[in-house]
């Protein structure tokens, strides 16, 4: 069928860590991705068709994030870069963060 | 630069579930994606620019897989439907399948 709804969109997964750098600099030495943001909290890699993001369990959980309103699910929290989501949780405890990114930033979405 | 090695590709995230039905049923009731493979024990969900897969931990390894080559990681093991692929760890203790497609099934491939 053509006239299909379009699929939603993964933004990025976050996996748990203990040390951010030490995660950074194992996966781009060994996979052709980009750091798009690090601090010593988080950081996220660009890939082809998505991010991953590794974060520090007791400063941020870990989720995966779809594109989507938040305001659907929720009273969204808006971040420093403009983005705005809502964190929700799956029937068996995973973190699902619904994210809508900032206007100016869309453009550069790649699906 | 225009000769930057392409970016790899994370093929999907395979999350922890308890109840994989379950899982599948609450994911596509909210968001627009697509069952590729459901059984009692894990699940593939495909999205807009990567898939989703729910495992029970006792069965399969929570996991993400990027696209590469298995070979040059040690023995990959031929899965039935015939990709191949190597599981090995992060630093911090997170499983990374690198998955190699049989190669009938690449060109359905979406990046």
């Amino acid at each position: 069928m053509n006239n299909e709804k379009p699929l939603d969109t993964l933004h990025h997964a976050a996996i748990r860590v203990r040390d951010v750098k030490q995660a950074v600099d194992w996966y781009t030495q060994r996979f052709a991705c980009k750091v798009e943001y690090q601090d010593a909290t988080w950081a996220m890699l660009e890939f082809a068709n998505v991010r991953l993001a590794f974060v520090l369990a007791e400063q941020h959980p870990p989720h995966i994030a779809i594109l989507g309103d938040p305001s659907a699910y929720g009273e969204a929290k808006i971040h420093r870069d403009g983005t705005f989501s809502i964190y929700i949780k799956d029937p068996n405890g995973n973190n699902v963060e619904i994210l809508a990114l900032a206007p100016d930033t869309i453009t550069s979405e790649k699906s």
